[in-house]
């Protein structure tokens, strides 16, 4: 168990730098991990040499190597020993295993063949309705909903021109309205994601997206295409211009690069542009299975995750691109992170005594330094902040005033906040003291362009499973979104006038009746 | 000091209700304050009454009923006692004072006033302008930006056929970028918002919009308004179509029902659909001034917080409405929270030794619950939850699908989780093991039109005020973003060349000249 590890005892006893005192430029040019065109720079982070030693020892006593091997092979990672349990592998990098360096054996193979074979049929989908559609609508919840809509945001600076994309994920009416209020039906495909087929939210939303078509003259047929399971529900040619598949060994969080994101970015970027996210996904995931432990990007990453929660105590990260094009990059993080980490029991049952996944939250800067900085500045609670920030906007246009551009100006502010989080101020006045000690860090790129996306979406995958391998926690399932999910359908028999059997739901029920 | 308050002292001895225990439908029947249109349902929050009890006595103790008449008075609330500081009146209760019940007195009196002025020069305005524009792009960071856009997108459908509305907050030049590649300029009217007209994003965009407006020849002049300070470089006849004044007495985060909210919010649902705005706002300013303490809504809501953070320790609050439309109010809450009671000293000067305002954080449901649900359910912190409920959608559309409707299943969906998270569940298998005492409270409305969503918006202003009385801090001011501001200058000075004054700054831009 985690808490009983030497390395884990050596870091309790260890102090966090006072970076008040300590934070030098030198500091800043020397406490940087460069590789695959990215730069961590952590000077920032309560940490020293000592410290970050002894991380290492507890990466090796965690055994991350042999697991992230073993997860990329496609051994049976997502379980509970001793509990029944989903028992998969894990293979979300087999999605984008189509360049060089393929997995040669087992399950990783036979996983990167399935995918070939989705790409194939979606390469030449794209081509048979090239120009037939202007609107795409992607209908799916959680991870076939959240991966995509960031990467999209992300990416819409290299869109095809004329071509628009939409979600619809909530079971609220109100969603589904709105994206049908500004679509030309007669010139959208609809995309239904679930793996299972049987997602509450997406086929209530497909119905009612059927239903509207229908009201229309179309005939659903034409415009709808399904990404499930293979034999699912969905998976009907009777009912779908065509269906793709998705896999037990991918998990919904995991989903992205597989065709839960394959379909939709594939229509907005073009078949290539999406091979460019999928190029940056693999060549992150070389990156980890090859870089010896000191040289890993996500692992140092998640080495500083570590230290930060287990031994600082921070309960939350604050996750901030300055990138308004990764508006939407945080709410999948946090799904991501949480959803993966946030679990209270180790891989053989026992109840863990330490804390595992923080609260993940943010927004872009510098709309953020304009928002919630005064709580990280001035709060009582110190958070955590993992910056990321590029050297060059996506698009080609950008403006002189002052004599600088907006990128320099983007970028002055967040150095500016990592040094001014870090040292804090003196004051007088009370109210103009910064404590200081708020560690940062800050993954540093040339620009988000579709690859580094791609790289982008791996670096954080990898550093939540990393961070799962240490804790030695299952990060593959999601056995906490079952009771609301049975509770729920309780109360909807309420609803159908079943009566009787839930007594706390008919309690919540009264204040719908009365006026 | 809140510390040594006899109530405080009191509550400090109190245990909180194991809820796994004590959660009952009774419980639920009773548990339960209504008024001005809502109903919040706190039988999930882990107090019983001797609790609330102890709770009335602390806002007693901190007279808070005084406090808030006082603010909505116009008596300086936003100072620091024998140090400098803003040392305002704080009056966002004023620009929605336009109805009955006015306030009849001094700054309130003439804020108000003000207020009317601006309102009936927007009158006019949207008449003039009636049919020129079909979009309409704010420039605004931080308040100017988060509340009017969280506004708007709650609203959009009740918007007017036709209009579409933009927003451009960050210095990024991607964001403008992207905004820019979407509009007619032509038939696009900009709203520059700046209280001082020195914000450095918002003048940035500003130029980078005129920039882009004369090389499609056009004269920015025709299609320009400010709103901004009386007498600030941006009310400028020469320059602008129209200005629209800002006044010190309301802070960024409060300004939504200004004229920062008011153009955008007239431009796209009508005079009248703001004003319906106002009318709600203006409603609940007069729940809480005119109610008894027990009776106060946003009161309630704010004990039961200092409950949660003070008293059991929990550092982040996820506010989750039910309700695709408030996709984005958890942003400007996130804003209007953190930024007014992310304080670490009291309204005299003295560092404060209890926790002042958490982490706020949200996205809407259902979706969270595909998402970060699984560590709230599971994870090995809690986390209190607030969830904001409607029983109605805002669209009359609605579709049954397997005999119940889909608001019937967002309903279902959040009373569900109310209940797992509080009752939790045992089970043989670990994984499957809820360990419940999550505490949660539902407000409840019964449609989110345009008159509910300003008196939820003042719900919130009145909750963050009335915790910020009881902490005895200033929530008015935000001393914590000064430094930041001060350093990005510094770096933008290396940028331009300057050398030789910022080692740090140094140190990090040396990153970006290499390759």
């Amino acid at each position: 168990m985690f808490s009983e590890m030497k390395s884990v005892k050596k870091l309790q006893k260890m102090k966090a730098v006072d970076l008040k005192r300590e934070f030098t430029d030198q500091r800043i040019r020397e406490m940087v991990l460069s590789g695959s065109g990215f730069h961590l720079l952590y000077a920032a982070e309560q940490v020293n040499s000592e410290i970050i030693n002894a991380l290492y020892e507890l990466a090796e006593e965690s055994q991350v190597a042999k697991k992230m091997k073993a997860m990329q092979e496609g051994e049976i990672m997502n379980k509970i020993d001793g509990f029944p349990s989903e028992n998969r592998s894990v293979l979300h990098t087999a999605m984008r295993d189509q360049f060089d360096h393929r997995q040669s054996r087992g399950e990783a193979k036979l996983a990167a063949e399935l995918a070939e074979r989705e790409l194939k049929k979606l390469e030449a989908f794209l081509e048979k309705i090239d120009g037939k559609f202007t609107d795409l609508i992607q209908i799916g919840i959680g991870g076939s909903d959240l991966g995509p809509r960031a990467l999209s945001i992300a990416a819409a600076a290299f869109q095809k021109p004329n071509v628009k994309v939409h979600f619809i994920s909530n079971v609220d009416p109100d969603d589904a309205n709105s994206v049908l209020k500004c679509v030309d039906l007669k010139k959208t495909l609809v995309v239904v994601v679930s793996k299972s087929g049987s997602t509450l939210e997406t086929l209530t939303n497909e119905e009612f997206v059927k239903e509207r078509m229908i009201q229309s003259g179309l005939n659903p047929k034409d415009h709808f295409v399904a990404v499930t399971g293979e034999g699912s529900p969905l998976d009907d040619p009777k009912k779908y211009l065509a269906s793709f598949y998705m896999w037990d060994f991918v998990g919904g969080r995991y989903s992205a690069t597989s065709m839960v994101g394959g379909v939709v970015l594939g229509f907005a970027l073009g078949y290539q542009g999406f091979l460019e996210i999928l190029r940056g996904a693999h060549e992150m995931d070389q990156h980890v299975l090859k870089s010896d432990l000191r040289s890993n990007l996500p692992l140092l990453s998640a080495l500083l995750g570590i230290w930060n929660r287990n031994f600082l105590g921070f309960e939350t990260v604050a996750i901030i691109p300055y990138s308004q094009a990764l508006l939407r990059f945080t709410a999948h993080l946090q799904q991501l992170d949480m959803e993966s980490n946030g679990k209270h029991i180790d891989k053989t049952g026992k109840v863990v005594n330490y804390s595992t996944g923080p609260v993940i939250w943010g927004e872009p800067g510098t709309n953020g330094q304009h928002s919630f900085y005064q709580l990280i500045h001035q709060g009582t609670d110190r958070i955590p902040l993992e910056f990321i920030g590029f050297k060059k906007g996506q698009y080609p246009h950008d403006l002189k005033i002052q004599n600088t551009t907006s990128q320099q100006k983007l970028l002055s502010n967040l150095f500016a906040q990592s040094i001014a989080l870090a040292t804090g101020q003196e004051n007088e006045n009370p109210n103009k003291v910064f404590t200081g000690n708020r560690p940062n860090r800050i993954l540093l790129a040339e620009c988000l362009d579709l690859q580094t996306l791609g790289a982008l979406l791996s670096f954080y995958e990898h550093k939540v499973a990393y961070q799962g391998f240490i804790w030695n926690i299952n990060s593959f399932d999601q056995e906490g979104v079952q009771l609301g999910k049975v509770l729920a359908n309780k109360i909807l028999s309420l609803f159908k006038g079943e009566k009787g059997s839930f007594p706390l739901g008919e309690a919540y029920l009264q204040f719908l009746n009365e006026d």
